[in-house]
């Protein structure tokens, strides 16, 4: 067969270089078709573990929690109030060692950052921050949520 | 230059069957490479935006800490132990929301769920789980964290 080939036109498919060729494009697309599987599998098992891992860290805060709360059926106070504090401690570094940062609201209001619930006549410069009503935060780039604040109008007039 | 090769000797590679396995075969490698660096990036978005929806959920119980936090600074506390409960209550329902259950540890001794710490004469059945030092919790299939229990050895005899 291969020296009848060599002489004679040889068809498509059994020239060795196309055989090969073909052969090779096969094992490409086998393994790309395996990839695509197995990626995603993966990606619900990374979402899982990610996620996993995140409420993992959140257990030692709910038996904080459940101490606290046996502290407060009990009335011991100052109990209770170290329990919060530790709790809030606790929490607080968990999503800050997670990227969580708050919002800084001093000075210009920022629309990208902040969302203003209303304004006030002030002395403050017109437009600056003048108050808080909810703490906001970034992770990363993004804005989790926007800080929630009153910012400063003119001052009325008297007259 | 087509005419010449279609009479003469083609060299392997021009031949227009190899010349085209070539091309898909390039085409499907370069379809495999996108799809493998698209793969990469997608899975640390996913990462990213399972954790950004947990974090997100985790900022309302941080406010209510800090309202907490405050009415301990002020000595409030029916506010402060309101608080605890509240934010318990919502730490517990955030967990249990995302597939985290508690581990009973009622009856038997279960080595896959339950780490024994200690095991203390009593007169409840022999490996029986008689106390409960820390709660476990799964995720799914996965023990997240052993119930870590004390069991029953044999009550100590008087003789």
């Amino acid at each position: 067969m291969t020296l009848e080939n060599e002489e004679g036109q040889a068809p498509q498919g059994s020239d060795p270089a196309v055989a090969e060729m073909e052969d090779r494009l096969l094992r490409v697309a086998a393994d790309f078709d395996n990839f695509k599987k197995r990626a995603a599998r993966e990606r619900n098992e990374y979402i899982a573990l990610a996620n996993e891992r995140l409420l993992k860290e959140l257990l030692p805060i709910l038996d904080d929690l459940e101490r606290a709360l046996d502290a407060v059926g009990q009335h011991e106070e100052a109990t209770v109030e170290e329990g919060v504090r530790l709790v809030h401690r606790s929490l607080a570094a968990l999503l800050e060692r997670n990227g969580v940062r708050e919002i800084a609201t001093e000075g210009k209001f920022d629309p990208h950052v902040h969302e203003a619930l209303l304004s006030q006549p002030s002395e403050a410069e017109e437009g600056s921050v003048i108050d808080v009503v909810q703490k906001g935060y970034t992770l990363g780039d993004r804005v989790v949520r926007p800080a929630r604040v009153v910012i400063a109008s003119a001052p009325e007039s008297d007259g």
